[in-house]
């Protein structure tokens, strides 16, 4: 082997990877970019991206300390939607093309790597989602980018959004299976760090580009997970299947 | 046409097709059968798997009478497995021996036109489950039968059992539609007609060998349901699927 390969992992009793999914699983920047451009031609696709995802962990922060009431992300979406319209010259916009734009969620598209590496790491292994979308979105979601999992499990599931243990720990409850038999799949350090307090696995994926080109994530591997992946392919390979 | 046709079914503003499990798309009493014949051929396998099944509704009725706390299928199961061990001889099993045993409804096989059917029904179609069955139970039997859901709905994510409304009801507002875009696909009228009067669209499965080939059954038409078919590949031709 040479010195430069990684150490290997040790897989034993790892029966469940379950996957973050915005960001780690599909491109929700250059998605909502793509649609801004053949919609909105005139508005800063990249800025407006950003500033919808900026205002996605603060709202659901206000949930999680009963400013608000349990709040799906898909109302939480549409809440930050009309807030940010006027500052893009969009206030005019009808209910039916907010709607229709708020759904750009369900319509975002997966990496390239993302059916072929979930494809051959269905055959070992348990895939479900973790994700703060809720349910409709992510089997919407799934159902147009194909991504095969075997259950879709959201905030929903649990009422509570990640970072909170119960959606961890659910995670593991839910298959009936001890925390470490449980991998959480995410491109996001505190996703990981949250999930490994609770006793699961961890696996990084890199998504360099997750917030755009113009703003390139900085990819550092953190020690403290059990592995760093440059995407699903790679995982799939580090795990044997 | 011939005079023969069934008429011809309004699939507008149809969305979701939601399918109960046991005996709709699995042959629990064929599996048990099969199961208790390899470990266990003392046993009369019929007459245990209809036991088995008999406890089922009985048990869930005290939990949604608030006689048991809410309690997951699998520990249901486990329960009426505890209680049926003595009458067939088969006290003296194990902790090990009645948990591998109570897991055979994750190992549940489908009938043969399932997997076929449910590939065609999606390509129109969100397919769910809508079952009492716990969501580990649906997601094992699901990976290993290989069923294309698009999303796995359980009791378990309403937290009360069918025929509760919140079950049915739940199902539409999950993917956010009306009831009648949803249609229940099931083996059992009384499960068809709570579901109707939820407002849903229903679809009659005959699965008359559901009890086993010593106890068919009558697989009468109700005029009520939207549907009758003879299975899934039936229906997707229904569906123009």
């Amino acid at each position: 082997m040479p010195s430069t390969a990684p150490p290997p992992f040790n897989a034993q009793k790892l029966e469940v990877l379950a996957f973050d999914i915005f960001g780690t699983v599909v491109d929700w920047h250059g998605s909502i970019v793509r649609e801004m451009l053949q919609w909105y031609p005139q508005v800063d696709g990249d800025a407006f991206a950003l500033a919808w995802r900026a205002g996605y962990a603060p709202a659901m922060a206000r949930v999680m300390a009963g400013e608000l009431p349990w709040t799906l992300i898909d109302d939480l979406h549409r809440q930050i939607l009309d807030t940010l319209l006027p500052d893009f010259g969009l206030a005019h916009l009808s209910e039916a093309e907010r709607a229709q734009l708020n759904r750009v969620w369900h319509r975002l598209a997966a990496w390239p790597d993302v059916v072929a590496g979930l494809t051959r790491l269905k055959r070992n292994y348990l895939l479900c989602t973790l994700s703060n979308g809720n349910l409709n979105l992510l089997t919407r979601l799934s159902k147009q980018a194909a991504l095969p999992w075997d259950c879709i499990l959201s905030a929903e599931t649990f009422h509570a959004y990640k970072p909170d243990p119960r959606t961890y720990g659910g995670a593991a409850r839910v298959f009936d299976v001890s925390p470490e038999a449980v991998m959480l799949v995410a491109t996001h350090h505190d996703d990981l760090a949250a999930a490994r307090s609770c006793g699961l696995r961890t696996a990084y994926i890199e998504r360099p580009l997750e917030f755009g080109a113009q703003h390139p994530k900085i990819e550092t591997a953190v020690a403290a997970n059990d592995l760093h992946a440059p995407n699903l392919l790679a995982l799939a390979e580090r795990l044997g299947c």
